[in-house]
């Protein structure tokens, strides 16, 4: 019995397609030389070219088509009005009204008028910061900035962080704690003062376990130094107001997001103040216009033509008509190496699910794994498999035509390699060729004949290429916002609801279980003898180290 | 027809246990109260955990059955006895002589010999970098230090130096500079004085494109300061000691290390360099004895309780026998963030082949796609996919019993999320568990039934468990260690060459040919007509730029 998906017509024509047609890069680029400009989409400072994949006019064709059937025009509309999409969770998902220019009605209320002012609150608060009017409880200014969140709290502004470091002051310097690992904390307080050090807890619930643990000890170091007055070293961003208040932070350093932002999605909102506090509330605006961008290029362009969709479909005949598991994003750019964990967040854990919005098993499969890093540093690690392994793995480049540095000898190199490697992929190099080169160094028969097959490589291998005209905070937010609107095409395609995260809780709640049984002669409830084990053996680590 | 291994007896055996026998991970635990026990292995400061797996006696007893009809030991003999083991670049492959105490001949000369002898040489130089003896053009000592390379002769030494900041000094500091990206060389020396820099140039070959770039441009920047005295801020790591000459290094600065240590296994040569100076040669040696203690160990321990043999079996079962194509790294460890990286070039570049040694195509999958994030961070990302996602992707937890810092609270939330995770994986949650549970909420009938199936993990997601009982040298390097011979036991399973990597070649050559046509009114060769196309819109839009 076949599901609702895979028994669309849309669906079983893909299926023929794929079964009756043979995909050879090489042979479609010769047949056509226009293909290029056919497979490449332009929007504001970013272009697609999605000519280097097993597509030709039909299959793009039955894609759009398989959109149309799944209804994405009318999922589109859903989402940005505030339709409670995220039905397990009964919200809707309104990511996009963070960056809108238009009033968005919820429950009959206007609530980008809310983030009009927590905007305003924002840019208060961050030049405050960075003109060092802002002071802490010795009277300095802060020099140090600490964002502890984790995951939707942390990646996204981590990367853009990094991303804006060219737009970025001096001062304050920004650092990210995330991990409850010890380790991280330590890492991270070694090297600030107190006194000129400010820390911003995020959390949308603000229980958050790392979150909290995390800023009760910088909460305990910060009061070391500067005693009672560590309320004044600390700010919040959160929905749970009440919770930050309890916490002894003040009004005016609480900074409201809302049931309607899900994490993973919220970097557009107060989560995004560390982005305002190092490049300034100018650039994060600036983001959230190119995110407002992408917004309406998804909203408006045909399916042929939009950006969003066109990835989203690809990613979806990969997975589901040749078996393809994992997905790599290769950024051409220091600056973006933070990219592929963000990407991870937003892709996996919305779309890593294996029940339809209705609660059916699927008969298909969803997200594959997302993994990459920042070429050329890959190239010297891993792209070994891409090219030679015996798995393919589609991938996506991303590269800015122009650097924000003048050494432009550098960005040339990177440059033709980033294009070199999307060629390689694609062309790969048949036994012949290998040959004639081998023959021409001059080697023997013998060695021409031992070494060629090591040096064929099979080529075919699919890419789309993302170039950036710069690494602008508006081409930032347009990129971001390109791979959100992916991300939900594919929820759509594969009736999934990308807006929850039930996979998160089972965790949660069995660590909460461990974590007493780890103490020295507690009692230890029932687990599988690994878990068990596993427990018994730190506890004896533990006290072999107290006995000696 | 099947290929000399498909074609084993043994590789049959599996095939048909695999079709035959169900693993059903809840049940092997019910049914046998001692399987942690006989699933565990111990050495050393290691432990390894591997009773959470599709595996019974029997299982085990084929696995090992397979290694010994490839030959195993044999081939771990010509491993470390230095058989040219690497065929088609006709070397062999001895980094376990740069860790060993016996001496190891080739072609009939103690190459540990000349170890020790640039150890003594890197003792002296470290020693001296690190008590303020050495000093630059102006007389300074030096503040920090700069590892100018990539892939092998940077991610081991990245990943050692984050590992080890326990261990380390406050001055020099140590900077990676890896990627040619422009970016990457701005964003290290911004912070920098170039008085009291010294930059440590890696490659083997000295000829690698990005790491001669990035050190011409380090050169630059410290001649504009210390004028022709930049030669004193300057050591190399090389097997090609004539071109270090050339690049005008002295000869006590520069570190030899030799054609028998492939790249990505290098970090115990003299590449390791950068780890002496942060954590001092004590410590580098520390991790070079615990890398000989799990070398004896491989070398000795029967194939059923050999750590590293026992990891690799596990990954060619998973990726023949049920063919899983990824592998997930999860280091409950901040400072082992650098992990994952780390083993994406040992595994994916020594492994992502396609061929047998002989050269003929392989008729099964070999290396998966290794990744993975610290945890708790990915929690917060991608466990959701690994949870509930329509794909089963086995994992590798890795923890330490004790922490270096003194946040104990910190230390057993990060434990006990790290064994609640793989407890979750396997045990998954039915339906009637979630049932239970929401009823226990005191949801109404209906609701129950919308959510169930959105709480319910499947389980049954294998993981293995390695404990450290601390993050030290030592325990760093049998970790280590334990991956380099994890990779070799399946190249030899899977009868490839672990130790070339003809599969970085092609892209290298075409980037070459690109170079050239990047620039304003070059020619452009013959390319298709999308790299074409990438390459012309480039141009314009850098020459948009020029004209404005």
């Amino acid at each position: 019995m076949s599901s609702a998906l895979t028994s669309l017509p849309a669906w079983r024509s893909l299926a023929e397609h794929r079964r009756t047609r043979a995909f050879e890069l090489r042979e479609l680029f010769a047949a056509d030389p226009a293909r290029f400009h056919k497979f490449t989409i332009s929007h504001g400072e970013l272009l697609l070219d999605f000519s280097k994949h097993y597509l030709d006019d039909r299959t793009l064709k039955l894609l759009v088509a398989l959109a149309d059937a799944r209804g994405l025009r009318e999922w589109i509309a859903k989402l940005v009005t505030g339709e409670r999409i995220n039905v397990t969770e009964n919200r809707p998902a309104l990511h996009t009204a963070l960056r809108s220019t238009r009033p968005v009605l919820l429950d009959g209320r206007d609530i980008t008028r809310d983030v009009v002012r927590v905007r305003a609150q924002m840019r208060r608060f961050s030049d405050e910061l960075r003109g060092g009017v802002l002071k802490g409880a010795t009277g300095q200014a802060f020099t140090d900035v600490i964002n502890i969140g984790i995951g939707g709290s942390d990646l996204g502004p981590a990367l853009a962080v990094d991303a804006l470091a060219p737009y970025t002051a001096r001062r304050p310097r920004v650092h990210f704690m995330s991990n409850v690992d010890g380790a991280h904390v330590d890492a991270t307080l070694s090297a600030l003062d107190p006194k000129t050090t400010l820390a911003i807890v995020v959390s949308k619930t603000f229980t958050t376990q790392e979150t909290l643990t995390n800023a009760q000890s910088v909460r305990t170091w910060l009061e070391n130094t500067v005693g009672k007055g560590s309320g004044k070293h600390f700010a919040a961003v959160t929905a749970n107001v009440k919770a930050a208040h309890g916490f002894g932070i003040d009004d005016e350093r609480i900074f409201e997001f809302w049931d309607w932002v899900g994490g993973r999605y919220s970097m557009w909102s107060a989560v995004g103040l560390p982005i305002a506090v190092a490049a300034g509330m100018d650039a994060f605006e600036a983001m959230c216009e190119g995110a407002r961008e992408m917004d309406e290029h998804f909203t408006t362009a045909p399916f042929e033509a939009n950006m969003p969709v066109i990835l989203a479909l690809l990613g979806v005949w990969y997975v589901d008509f040749f078996g393809r598991t994992a997905h790599a994003v290769l950024p051409y750019d220091m600056r973006l190496a933070r990219f592929p964990d963000y990407l991870q967040q937003l892709e996996m854990e919305s779309n890593g699910k294996r029940v339809t919005r209705e609660g059916e098993a699927l008969d298909y499969d969803t997200c594959p794994v997302v993994w990459g890093s920042p070429g050329t540093n890959g190239q010297h690690a891993f792209y070994q498999m891409l090219h030679q392994g015996t798995q393919v793995v589609p991938a996506d480049f991303v590269v800015c035509a122009k650097p924000h540095h003048a050494l432009a000898a550098h960005h040339r190199i990177l440059l033709a390699n980033c294009y070199a490697q999307s060629e390689a992929m694609m062309r790969g190099k048949t036994a012949e060729e290998a040959r004639a080169e081998l023959q021409a160094q001059g080697l023997s028969a013998t060695e021409i004949a031992r070494l060629t097959p090591h040096k064929v490589f099979p080529g075919n291998r699919p890419s789309s290429t993302i170039v950036l005209d710069s690494l602008t905070p508006r081409a930032l937010g347009a990129l971001i916002a390109l791979y959100e609107h992916k991300v939900f095409t594919q929820s759509v395609i594969w009736g999934i609801n990308a807006f929850d995260q039930w996979g998160v809780e089972l965790g949660k709640k069995l660590a909460d279980r461990i974590l007493p049984e780890l103490a020295e002669n507690a009692p230890i409830g029932s687990h599988d003898s690994s878990t068990r084990g596993l427990i018994e053996y730190t506890r004896s680590k533990r006290s072999n180290e107290e006995s000696k």
